[in-house]
């Protein structure tokens, strides 16, 4: 299976990106995860970005805050899709980090999932890597029936204690 | 290969949309496109996107405006990747379609490109079908690499007016 | 009496729309609680809403917070009034639920009220049933006087306090 | 049958809000239309307001832009339900409007829909009357599933055009 | 000397309003303070401003939050001028507030100060009675040269510990 | 009687200011209207503001845009009142300029119009100066009275069209 | 002296830029300009970038819009002071180009100025290069006095028109 | 060295300013730190502004919440480079401060950093110093390699605890 690539802009940023780690690594989908920053440490992010295809990976997510360039920094160098997460990190609500990473100019996407979005992130991740692989579509479906399962189950409870 | 779908909430989005279209065409990326509202044809929406796998698709690119659900709404009965393209049709600039399709709750992501990222859009999709088809992959990096000289022609351009 | 349904996306919404539910309850207005999702449990709500009229629901109060669909994936499937309550629950101070609410493509309408605004849902609610029902609209009526009547006597307590 | 009432807060709201006229005379409820300024004709207003619901209105629109203060000005002086269009016409999008008249004070609900979304605001309308007059239901879902229609005819045509 | 009055919309806006009956007082004004709702009170708002001129007011400063109608409600009855306080009491930072207090139709201004500002709308309260006081205009000039005077002393006290 | 000032930030200003020009002058309120910047001409809007109130000004009014300083620079030298309105001559709706003209810190009010709303500006400045000229309150009543009469005409016409 | 370098991120960017290459030139500043995308041509840009403090660059503007990322990315490889102008090329009206521009993380400075500022992003080039060129901040003052010049002439101008 | 000016609009900013103060330090850039007001003290801001070239200042950092208008008033009596630093000092997440220091009219710019941004005010004050200083620029080189290899250590603490 290719490997899902996690990177963060700042390891300030890993008790949201965990997140992501363990739902992909709840799915079985193999993790590699790295603090580059677009701003910091320009090279390393390019050097992983350009050879990303090659080695292996299927997908990157890139997380950051404030003037979130990470994951268009990532994408301008490869091909793979990459997934933004916005992460709320200055006194603005995390709305810099969605508008710096959403409205990026024709040519070069970023998926990008809600600010703070980790799960979500790591469930599109892994969503992509499902089109080819039907073992882990059954795992993503298998999932989504829990979550749906445990709604259920709040929804009967709630029904229990108020339409008694 | 896989299908990507197309689907519109509303035909009035077909100027933005026909951009998506044109851009998978041209990656030789088979499409089907449909205009499915979440809610004048909540139906046909379910339907589609409960079949969508089976049917041979690989992503969904949804596009609404204002309070846009469709992207959530496909995304709610699938586990393939779903791109949402917030479109500007109300007085707020697209804000409120931004925000309905990025601000998806844990469990449910939508791939959310920029206001009106049409092109950006399929090319997200032509990227997530590229994990495993290296040909795809290829034309992408080749229409990359021609987005790179435009830009470096127009650099030239520039220079040679204002550097000389 | 017809019944009013409340409907909430999620069991952490509770502490908000309890507020709901004894208002309605305080006003005699019988009432059934739910947890339905738009994404997690969408094939509940589309049965609930289907057949709410015919099961003698008069009114529906829906809360959800993000990129709240709930309110219009139930409308979508019923011509009862739908109330909509934009729930906190993301770092956007409820903007982003407001939205998702209230900005409904036409032919679709979606009652929304303030951000938290659980107790005015259930006045609303109670307001629509009192169209046909006068003595709702007595126990309406004598709560907005008692209302008044706090409110009067908030005044004297502060002209007593400040205007001596 | 409860007749609609339709308040506007200047005549140059007219051309957006003859479309809530429109749509209530083609449901065939009864309406009765207004200029009234919470500003300018506040007594008007006030004893509009006052005597409505045994005037024989069941529900009252309201549109106004800016510091739209008409819907809450009504819904002070009745418990019948208030419902608030959000007029765009400063320079901010409406979404002034928008806030002034959906972010109500406890006890007294406004149920606001889109920016300029009169529409709805008279489908909102007729919905609340329907709840007790099941011929009213009928035409609302008759209207509702010509609407479906609609839209899966743009689905057939777009389809005939892409998918061929 | 003609009286401020200052009218709050709720008794929990006394915590900010208190600091404008402070700063009034400080300076000589007479004040009269209330307790009154647009939507709560509206009679008594409505009588209040009615006859506030005659009854020897010359200025009126209302403090409301959320869909903050106070202000404009009183200032429709009055050519007193009308000073409006936004209140931050609900999820939104108070720009609902400061929108529904600033964005006056043309022919009832409300002079809006910032949002929480009672200081300022009390000082903008003597400031125009001091158009024909100058003993008041005095005090004023005095409270003005004391603040000037500390910022003065903070900066001594700054250079002394970092331009040493 | 005092005179009004009425100072813009650029004669590019003058369309909207020119409103209350015309506002003032019909209510018999002297005026002297002046082209200062705070940016520009810091001395001549300091040297103003300095001697306004010996110079017979009882209200300054100032309009600028963008980061709109001029108001409270001038409200930084006078304790006169100042009024602000904040012009839209950004790419951003007038925000800006509202906030930079509002949210006045504490000590230096301005008190603060809608974007663009040069008539209430000027009608506020009549209402500050009537508190002691109730001649000048008989013509601001009568033009209210006026405005009134406009609107219930309004309301006659629109009734005998859609209520007959 | 110094060079001054222009960067934008399109070529349509150019109608906003020609301002700052004109201000600049009038000022006698050297200039070099180019086209350079952070995701089209991030190699170029990152080469430029590398090397511009050796190659006799003193300041670097660097404009654009949407998701703008280019003035970041340019800093992140310079300790040249950079100057970011936001460029209104989205349906946001140019916020999304600020936050994108202004938000930086610590450590990477961006000197952002007013949304299409481009005359302003060209006199802080040249302020910056004043700091050591006598001559260039002689011109500088020279600009701001008739600056000011022209802003007392249309002072005369308005007080002839208003003020007889 | 030419001198590095900081200003803060009150002592209630300290804790930000005081990054900026550490860090010129650090780098060893003269500095000298200020409180004056725009509107408090403005005759002493305009005294400080008008001389501090000739007293050896190269650059002026200003910071300030809410309306803030320090910056673009020091900037209007000095053509030294001004930079601004938007402090979030009122309810509104510091929007207000950035929308009044960074949309500066054309003529007199203000070099805006990120809210609360201190430390990159100090950081871009050196980069202007070291135009012209190639010590400086070799500190700040030094800091900028330090910063570098922060974030690989980052990154290889990361990578053992989660790709080993």
């Amino acid at each position: 299976m290719n490997k899902a690539g996690i990177i963060m802009g700042s390891d300030s940023d890993l008790p949201i990106v965990e997140k992501a780690i363990e739902t992909l690594k709840s799915l079985g989908v193999p993790t590699e995860v790295h603090v580059f920053s677009a701003h910091r440490t320009p090279e390393q992010a390019r050097a992983f970005s350009l050879s990303a295809r090659e080695n292996g990976f299927g997908v990157l997510i890139c997380a950051a805050g404030k003037a979130a360039h990470l994951a268009g920094a990532i994408a301008a160098n490869t091909t793979l899709p990459v997934i933004g997460i916005p992460i709320k990190s200055s006194t603005l609500d995390g709305i810099d980090a969605l508008l710096s990473t959403v409205q990026m100019p024709s040519g070069i996407p970023v998926a990008t999932v809600a600010i703070d979005g980790a799960v979500n992130a790591a469930l599109l991740a892994a969503e992509m890597l499902s089109i080819s692989d039907p073992e882990l579509a059954d795992r993503l479906n298998a999932r989504r029936a829990a979550d749906t399962e445990k709604t259920l189950e709040k929804d009967r409870a709630i029904a229990a204690r108020f339409n008694a």
